[in-house]
C-alpha cells in the first residue's frame, strides 16, 4: 500500500465504482476485467493493473466478484465514513456546489461556506448551507471536522484562499478556478476542468452526431 | 473515419491536447506514446490505439511531432472553429457556467440563457450573457447558431428541459443534472458527475495526504 497511486488511477477506481453500483442494483454478480474493459474503453491489461495496486481482488476464471469489489472500493476511496466539506466562496459557483445533490448520496457532507462579504456572511445556502466570514476558517475547519475545501472564488483570488485553507490546516483541495495554483507537498490539490466535457461534445458535432450509428 | 470512437477515447483524447499544448508552450518538439502513457498512467499500446482511430499520426522512431499532434487533434475534437453555446437554467449553477473563464478560450461562446421565470428574463449574467424566456428557444437558437446545450436545471425538471432542447433541433447536450434522461438517438446527450472528483480526493485523505511522497 505504500506504493504511489497516481491521479488517473484514481480516477477510473471512481468511475468503475459507479458502474459496480449499477452492476450491483441490475442484480450481476461476477464482472471480468473484460467487461470492465470494454464499458470504458480501456484495455482489460490495465484495468487489472490499476486493481492489483491494492492487493489480489480478482478470482481466477472468474473475474471479480461485484459485491466484493464495490465494497472493496469504497474502502479504498474512503467512502466508507462521512467526509465534512467546505466550499470557500458564497458566489454562483459555491451556491450550486453547495446544493449539488450528488454529493449527499456519496456520503459528502458540505457542512460551511465561507466568504469575505459582511452581506454574505452569516446567511445560508438553499439547502441550509451556513456562510462564514473567511476570517473563522480555521475555528470552523477545527470544530466541524472538515478535511475537505472546494475552492470557488474568481482566479485573481485564488491563491490566496488556497493559503488560508493550507494555514486552517485542511489537507486535501478542490480547485474549480483556472490557472496554476500552489501548495505544499502534503497538500492535494486536484483541479476541475470544466471545458473536456465540452470538447467532448464537440467531437460529436464534428463528427455529425445526427448521423444515426452504423449497425 | 466512420469507426465508431468511444466517449472514454474522446474524453482523452482532450487530455492529451490540454498536455500537447503545455509540451508546445515549453518548447518541446516531439513527444512519444511512452512519455504521454507516463503522464496519463495509461499504457502505450492505448495511447496509439486512440491516436489510431484518427489515421497515421506517428513517426516510426520519433513519436508523435507535438505541433502536427495539436493541430490534429484540436481539428479532430471539432476546436477549430468556433461553437455557440446556451445555457438552460438561470440560477446558480447556470450563471456560474455563463461566466466560467474556461470555455471562451477554447473557442466556446456562451450566446444565451434561458429561464422561465419572468422576473429572470430579459437580464443578464454578469459577463454580460443575455436571459431568455425558454419559449422562445427554438427561434433564438436558430437565429444564434446554437449548437450545443448545457442543462443546469433541478433534477426534477430536466427531462422536460431536455425534451424541449432536442424539440428546438440542437443536437448535443451536456447535463448536470443527477439522474438518467432520455434522448433519442441522433442527439449526444453526455452528463458531467462532480462526485468523481471529490471521490479521488477522499482516496487521498484516507490514504494519508500528510505524508510526503517517498523519494
Amino acid at each position: 500500500m505504500a506504493e504511489q497511486v497516481s491521479e488517473q488511477t484514481t480516477n477510473r477506481l471512481s468511475l468503475y465504482l459507479r458502474f459496480l453500483n449499477e452492476l450491483e442494483a441490475g442484480g450481476v454478480r461476477t464482472v471480468s476485467s473484460k467487461v470492465l474493459a470494454a464499458r470504458f474503453d480501456l484495455n482489460a491489461a490495465l484495468i487489472r493493473k490499476d486493481l492489483s495496486h491494492f492487493g489480489d481482488l480478482g478470482v481466477r476464471g472468474v473475474g471479480y466478484v461485484v459485491a466484493d469489489l464495490r465494497q472493496r472500493l469504497r474502502q479504498i476511496l474512503g467512502l466508507d465514513r462521512c467526509l465534512n466539506v467546505t466550499i470557500i466562496g458564497a458566489g454562483n459557483l459555491g451556491f450550486a456546489l453547495a446544493d449539488y445533490p450528488g454529493f449527499r448520496k456519496e456520503g459528502f457532507r458540505i457542512v460551511a461556506l465561507f466568504d469575505t462579504l459582511p452581506e454574505k456572511v452569516g446567511g445560508r445556502s438553499r439547502s441550509g448551507v451556513p456562510i462564514h466570514d473567511i476570517r473563522d476558517l480555521k475555528q470552523v475547519a477545527r470544530r466541524e471536522q472538515i478535511t475537505i475545501a472546494v475552492v470557488a472564488v474568481p482566479a485573481e483570488s485564488a491563491q490566496v484562499v488556497v493559503n488560508t485553507v493550507v494555514e486552517a490546516g485542511i489537507k486535501a483541495l478542490l480547485n474549480f478556478s483556472p490557472g496554476a495554483l500552489r501548495v505544499p507537498p502534503d497538500v492535494k490539490l486536484k483541479s476541475v476542468d470544466l471545458t473536456v466535457s465540452l470538447e467532448s461534445l464537440s467531437f460529436h458535432l464534428a463528427r455529425g452526431v445526427d448521423r444515426p450509428p452504423r449497425p
